[in-house]
């Protein structure tokens, strides 16, 4: 979506990926390879020494690997002055507390930390919470296939609490409805107030609905996701930012606005 | 929709309605007015004498009363030799039975009584029953305003049931879901097997959709209700079809195809 | 969706309505009388003297009425010191200029002037003007019912022109399409390069649909409306907020933040 | 989705693939392996013989291969006295004729040849064709990847064909549209008199929506497609049915019923 016209190599981001093998490794060194903007320098993984993305010259490195490996990684990448994304689970506000203490050491340094990198998916949250303080009502439907174990999935408990608290804050009381008469589940889970109604069926993907209703109208935010590429925009638009956000960086939102 | 071509006082279907000035009602008196092919021919409310239907030459007679007046009223059109078309609610198979012994003895009369004169919800549950033998899996998401008592819909409701029913004759299992994890009532309410989802929002008037899915595809029927006058081209229909069918004929299934 | 308490009179913004007779100015006078933080003062029409509003003590004068005359309206109320909203049509460039030369020389008056209350379509705009720089494609759909005379519809075009002039901010080419057979007409009005489908159809009111897509995803953003009465809860907005609001506020977006 | 316990042996459908190396073909031959109630017996590609399918005892045949070699291998099953489903593309009416002719010969033996073994696509287009006569308005959208060639798609204009031709069975005039002021393309393509949408946009897969629409009310019926796979269904149903439907059935219809 950047220009593609070619760019003199001293222009290119020099990437550098850990994790490189991994099933979402693989996918981030053919985004960074294919991106007009960037050079992928250096793929580690299990085994490598981490010095080979610093040898290399690697301006950013992308991490997607375990959480109990991403501590060192980070620290090892922030002490080399080296900027990071990373995409790995696993972060507490322990520790981020932590990765906040290393970077004031080297004031330079950005680093991005996010749990989610579909660009759909937080733009869904982040308009979601800012259309809550206005619409009376408001529900989630989320979609996926039937192998998924748990109900609501993860983004779809999040959006409801982020709905939640921006009604709380402007002052909405509870949604209307006037249920006297309930089959047992047929209004949903109750999330902080937000009902959540969660399907699955074969042949679906990942799809999200957040309705929002006030007299006469109906508002609708709908994510569908096909596939795990769809993570690589997000990252190739926090590689892209990083460089130019020194401290830590939680959350794609910031980079979005 | 049909030839909005003048016709000759003869060709036209002369229609007396019951409950004229009942919410229904009055829709009806309009809808046949505006009919290129009806002739308006008596409006009978409570206080009335039935004879007013018949000394004005009604052909058909339109019923949207309460259960308690219904039952006289069918009799008299029946001994009359005047068709009908009902949409009082109430109708037992007990009664349905005492309507076909009536019949029996006018074997020139029809009567046709339909919970439910919404052409597109008809062909919605007429479309989910033909489909649900295809798919592995099925689940409904009905929605409506807040100020609605039950959830989940009557529609909806029967709609599961005629999916379960069409998927057990076809000799298919329960549907696939490998949920363990549910906080309660995510999964919808249980109808007969069936997953069905309430939605309740300020803006919604009554909308239902069902979901099938396979390998690799989603089949998705969708329902939209704005208005009480979305029964109307149903009555319609049944003015039409209710002289040509002798007989009893419940449901409006049987006219649409 | 406020606090639904009562207010004592003296916390209760005094409303006056301009075009109260009219098919809109009802609307508004049934919805300030229904809101518990508001009082209808004054409900003026053709023949009644502004006087009326000032004389009943409005702080607040909300004006549905014509071109030709709501420049007499606007110019008195400023001159009066009471706060205006402004729904009716024809505010160029130059008559805004004219409001803000008037408000200069009162600057405790407040004027909001917006072409469009409802809340959920100026979420929609707002979002998709947002999304735009984020997604490789986007379309737009709008559906409406068959007497309408323009396609697509202003607000179809006004979205795309907003989103157009994002992409273009953004640094984005054209979207990508490699249509090479196409039936006339089947890929849509091209405005000022977002394609726009113009759906029209019985049944329908008022929606549009905008779609965003990047790789492996979608986002999309949709817009019901049933009722006129869906600007309603835009009118409040503006009447809440317009009293700390001093000088010209052209649109509703600003209030939404 | 049939029942999954083993059959013995001689119970199982054993099934030749024709083209078992190819793109579609591979997929036939994952599914024909893993269903409960066939067996693989022979996978035939270019450079093999036939006769490695009759053989191998093969019931039926799967050819997804040519149009330069169908004809071909159809005759040689016939002859053979084995069933074929057939996917492969490019059958007029006279290839078709010449089929009949050989199968006149030969009484026991069924072929299915269908141009679209896609379920969910061929029930919405046997539903569009019976839902036509009911509603006054009827539009298609359909949605694509952008690296499709054609607008609209090959399954939008036949189901516009099936709409249009059911309309003129049941005396439908033109659906209303009192457009008077378009911008090109705005309004879609006009296939028979049904206008027809095409949007693209990167992250979609293969999707359509046929929405009807009369007073107060829209009926939709939408496909999604995410996957080749998603023919692999129609493809067994095929297999299944054969075996049972001596001489021609052509297209997916008449076994869904």
């Amino acid at each position: 979506m950047i220009d593609e016209q070619e760019k003199s190599a001293d222009e290119l981001v020099r990437v550098g990926v850990l994790g490189a093998r991994g099933r979402v490794g693989i996918e981030v060194c053919r985004a960074v390879d294919a991106a007009a903007d960037m050079e992928l320098v250096a793929m580690v993984d299990q085994g490598d020494g981490l010095f080979a993305a610093s040898d290399a010259g690697a301006e950013v490195v992308v991490d997607f690997t375990t959480p109990d490996v991403v501590m060192d990684h980070l620290h090892w990448c922030i002490e080399q002055g080296i900027n990071a994304v990373v995409g790995t689970t696993g972060f507490t506000e322990q520790r981020l507390e932590r990765v906040r203490g290393w970077l004031a050491r080297k004031p330079d340094v950005g680093v991005v930390i996010a749990p989610n990198f579909g660009i759909g998916a937080v733009l869904m949250m982040q308009f979601a919470a800012r259309a809550a303080r206005h619409f009376e009502s408001v529900e989630i439907i989320e979609q996926h296939h039937p192998r998924k174990l748990d109900a609501p999935s993860g983004t779809a408990t999040h959006t409801a609490r982020l709905v939640a608290a921006a009604r709380a804050e402007a002052g909405l009381g509870p949604v209307p409805d006037a249920t006297k008469d309930e089959v047992a589940g047929a209004r949903g889970a109750d999330i902080d107030g937000v009902r959540v109604h969660a399907v699955r069926a074969t042949g679906l993907v990942a799809h999200q609905e957040v309705i929002f209703g006030t007299v006469g109208e109906t508002l609708t935010i709908r994510h569908d996701s096909y596939d795990r590429v769809s993570f690589m925009p997000g990252v190739l638009l926090a590689i892209r930012a990083v460089r130019s956000r020194p401290g830590l960086t939680v959350g794609l939102d910031a980079l979005l606005d």
